[in-house]
């Protein structure tokens, strides 16, 4: 199979994912308060749904980066980007967990928790695919790619998981912590400066 | 990166905020009153409805025409079309709000000024990505775009911000000046008048 | 602009169109009677369900026929067709009404109607807008079509609303004249024989 | 009509399919329980979720399969098709079905034989549209195939519809039998083996 197909199907499921996030922004129900301060109350969902979307939108920026380099995808790059969406898709369910719980004020730990052990699931699977590719799929790729290179990738992808477990573990301190971590990250990989750091070799954090 | 996944990825948000749009038309409950009438009294939701699906409509088609033009798109542009998607994104919700209290008859000054803040904020972010692409990657350009054209069409785009500013402020007065205001600007950019104006520079409102 | 992004977007509110059909089959609340007989009396909603996804799906296969004969697609163009998906995107609303109330048995009069006339909207625009891109963009076409193919694709389109135009009266004597006429008409499109009478002139309904 | 558009149509149906499938994992109320063991409590939602999504994500690599052996599609290819698409479609309701009666515990027999019928159905009108495209549409195929491959494709596709046929009938003896089947088969052709197997005629399962 040529990439393009693969990378069509993927981009549907990205624009898909970032699009739903809304789906959890609720219309406050006329009557329960005044409109202003009800929208108000409603900071974490928009924080969440923030940090998800930028996320997410930076997942894709490096989905292209890592599939990109192939020439042509077997079954079994089909299966590890298949692992990847599946990941990816289920953001917004844990998104709305996180903006739920901490809303509630209970249980907003364990959400919390979860929403980063979601990025860090994303992250780690991301990265798995991205040694698959460099490693044993290199006979596949459009350009040659040095070990040195390769292994440079993937370790920069792996230390861009250590916010995310440390997301996870901060949960349990406070889900603020898990939010901001998450969402520094995410403005980080959007700034120049990432982009400068990853040379030539392309944009990835994972 | 070349543009075309780009476009492929922000068609795709385009095409799902403008379908999704229709899950904020709700069938009337039955057994509250006549078919009719119930479906007459949500009229604020079809009206909503309709100018944003204008309204993306419109943007999808300048934002076919501001990307259009790049050769190449760096990580500077993936993350201002990220930031102009991210806008759109959430238009659902704000449309949503809006119905909900023009409905309600209370809140409904608030629900009509974030409403054309949220188109307000869409086209400056549209303008802003704009510039970026114009002034500061012109050499990422298909083709050369005089000083001259290039301020033109950042001119056009801010003036296309006139309305939706006056859409916000007259909330307060009327939410239904929001509407008007909101729907003229989308059928106004609609007809073909508007595309003659833009003339050989392209189809831009904003 | 060329075809393919517009063809691209409207692929992809189509896609999405059908797919969110689905979201008005509702799993039945358990504990409100047997599982098997709740399911048997949700057929309304199953049958506008296939309906309404086999006339987007054939809508879509007229679509690419349609806009497939342009070379190159102007500002008329895109806002035709914008016309055309705002009418193909309420069609969920109209399907979710007519089940809704079928089901009720009230008001299903007044909802046969409204789902026959938003199947009787969609094909006048999309009649509509091939006389656009056959007499007023002929330049624009990539091959030569004469006078006499472009009157009969036309005309077979303006007959093919005949059906639905029946469908909106019958609904006041019975809603599921409505539904059977739809049903019938999504079928008969859908069989080689519709698609041997449009010959080489392609597949239009509308 | 080129395949590329038939392959982008359905690209995005199966995409939206495979993400909405996340709308039916919910956010625990809050208040009736600990977070922790009302998340445990939705385990039947979690497997319905990963299956169905692993055998959506199959089905599409052997839609890519089976129809990218076409050079050009004809009107009933584009009707067997949206045939398929169809039976995909459905698949978030027949899992969130699944689901909620498996939680349930009761109507939870005929709710996993409806949830693996949903599978037979989609792998057996697959198994009838790549006999379709085989045998019908021979001359519009890109390449020669064989008789002899072309029945052995099919042999294949009809043998893994045994399973599905099995997860229905053993549904009435227990439900978790019917998801185990269907995770298995899942599993079973996301591994090497079911793509070494399928050799170089293509990976196909149906």
């Amino acid at each position: 199979m040529s990439p393009n197909r693969l990378e069509a199907f993927s981009d549907g499921v990205f624009a898909i994912v970032v699009t739903i996030l809304v789906l959890d922004l609720h219309v406050p129900d006329p009557g329960s308060g005044t409109l202003g301060h009800e929208l108000l109350a409603q900071w974490p969902s928009y924080a969440a749904y923030v940090v998800s979307f930028l996320t997410v939108g930076i997942i894709w920026i490096n989905h292209h980066a890592a599939f990109g380099r192939l020439r042509v995808v077997d079954h079994s790059i089909l299966v590890w980007n298949l692992a990847l969406l599946l990941t990816v898709s289920v953001l917004p369910f844990t998104t709305s967990l996180m903006a739920t719980y901490l809303k509630q004020g209970s249980g907003e730990n364990l959400a919390a928790a979860i929403y980063g052990a979601s990025f860090l699931l994303m992250g780690g699977v991301f990265v798995l695919a991205n040694h698959h590719i460099l490693f044993n799929r290199r006979g596949d790729l459009k350009g040659p790619v040095s070990d040195e290179t390769a292994r440079q990738l993937l370790v920069r992808g792996a230390l861009g998981q250590i916010p995310y477990l440390a997301a996870v573990v901060l949960a349990f301190v406070s889900p603020y912590a898990t939010i901001i971590i998450c969402a520094a990250t995410a403005v980080y990989y959007a700034l120049p400066v990432a982009s400068r750091e990853a040379g030539q070799s392309g944009t990835t954090i994972a």
